[in-house]
């Protein structure tokens, strides 16, 4: 069986489990919207994520859909709060729920959620249970801390990248992490390797949202499923943004600084003018540097681990596509 | 030493307990207002029973400090939520959490605060940290439903006694019933004594909020708290409301419903004219049985538990002092 068969393989296991958790509740308005968020789709990477690293440690991927339902859930609640936050009108093409339903919806629903996925955990043996939920909960409270560095670099004009990093991780990273080293502890693997599976699933996070970051900007409008140049017109301060204000000549680096303070409503000129000092400042060639560095740090993880050499192999496979976006 | 005594003891071990964990922490706009509010002090009730419970059935209640934390903090993480879905400037005579920062600071210092409850749990070991999380969870997602049957109720005009009773059972009763359950199981009580100590705090949470309802039309202003006649003024669906449709004639049932369609800028005769209706028809009367009957509710589950009677009698104590607001 190739990867992308096994990956496919995982992603319906999860998609028919998920439907079987999904039935009608009272009262109806706290429970729709939880319905109507998860029915959204999208790639499911985190619960494949789980599935597939308990199946290349040997264990019964059937007994991680558990754990990786909480790990989608969880992940939808951070969607749901989220989209509150940032004011978002859609999300995966759709209307997102608080403009569907309301703000207090939002927030009511996507708290039950929150709640949900710590739920779906009880299934395991209390050996087994707690430290998943430690795990669950730590990477929880990182995902907040995460979106509330996030929030706070908007205001801030002497974001540095190491702080960028740290963001990034929080927000992204370690939920990617947590999937795998959730699929990893269900299979019955050492502590050393559910910790290195763990830091091979938050360095290729890192390099993940920072190639999200190069292609909001660079990549194809056909295959990138969001605005390209979006980043820019929202004046993000992005990994290439702060990178370009280290690297760029000072009129640059001032043109740069004016740029994202204004939200022209015409705003092609100031996306070419934005990528061509991306460009010449040398902060895309860092980006590219930085994602193949993290990548590169995510693939030497591997190498410790006690598992198969073709199932090492099977994650690099996957760490390369993912890295491609043909997952 | 006597129960005023012990119950003063029991909130002041929490408090420094308490204190001990609100350490400054980044990022700041994320923990500053967990700090905020779980500052305002409040009568700590639920962790104070949770302790009084570890105490009565003969536990160390030293042992239920983290479990009385996660109780308290779940239970102030509600309060930041509902505060903004209730549009209210103050809480505990104080500016709310969301209009002190903003709403997005509201809800994203909630979500912290319902993980970090969880947290608080993790100190116990495996066997009695599932049953804790399971209890907590199952009463976490309750709270969420009570919420929003709440504000469903706002909008419905056929709700009925018994949905609103089980209204204020989720909103308000399972988290106290939790809290006590909660103090048992870490005293090492029987399956059956905790479940019947969860019915007690059940059924006295259910007595303690048709009280308040009580109180707020026809309660001491000196003494209550809140504004008196408050939930008159927002038309709020107590069960004085319910029960003064069900027995008024049908004139006095079409002003009371008239009356409450309105918000005139001078309230002070729509109260009164409310008052009356609520004496008039009886409803005043039947709130009060309603009351005594779930206070003798709770009592009678007292009798089968395994602790000494004078334990029993320190219980019946709280609950009379309770409902007499003098705890």
């Amino acid at each position: 069986m190739t990867n992308s068969d096994a990956i496919e393989r995982y992603r319906k296991m999860f998609n028919s489990h998920l439907e079987s958790k999904l039935i009608p509740k009272d009262p109806n308005n706290l429970y729709e919207p939880i319905s109507y968020i998860l029915g959204l789709g999208g790639k499911r990477m985190r619960p494949v994520l789980t599935l597939m690293t308990t199946d290349l440690f040997g264990g019964n991927p059937s007994d991680a859909l558990n754990a990786a339902l909480a790990i989608e859930v969880f992940h939808n609640f951070s969607l749901v709060h989220d989209d509150i936050m940032d004011d978002a009108p859609l999300r995966r093409g759709k209307i997102t729920v608080h403009e569907k339903w309301d703000i207090n919806t939002g927030i009511l629903s996507g708290d039950a959620m929150l709640i949900n996925a710590y739920q779906y955990l009880e299934d395991y043996p209390p050996e087994v249970f707690k430290p998943l939920t430690i795990l669950f909960s730590k990477t929880a409270v990182e995902v907040c801390e995460g979106q509330q560095y996030d929030v706070d670099f908007e205001t801030r004009d002497d974001v540095t990248i190491p702080e960028y990093l740290k963001m990034i991780e929080y927000k992204t990273a370690v939920l990617v992490a947590c999937a795998m080293k959730m699929g990893a502890i269900l299979a019955g693997a050492s502590e050393e390797d559910a910790q290195s599976i763990y830091e091979f699933g938050q360095n290729l996070g890192i390099a993940f949202q920072l190639q999200d970051d190069y292609l909001d900007a660079f990549g194809d409008p056909k295959s990138f499923g969001k605005q390209v140049g979006g980043d820019i017109i929202e004046n993000k301060k992005t990994f290439l943004y702060l990178k370009a204000l280290e690297f760029a000549p000072k009129e640059d680096k001032e043109g740069l600084m004016h740029l994202y303070s204004i939200q022209p409503e015409d705003s092609n000129t100031k996306v070419d003018t934005v990528k061509t000092i991306f460009e010449e400042s040398g902060a895309v060639e860092a980006a590219r540097m930085e994602i193949e560095s993290y990548t590169q740090k995510a693939f030497a993880t591997l190498e410790s681990l006690n598992i198969p050499e073709k199932n090492k192999e099977l994650l690099k496979v996957f760490g390369n596509k993912l890295m491609q976006r043909t997952v």
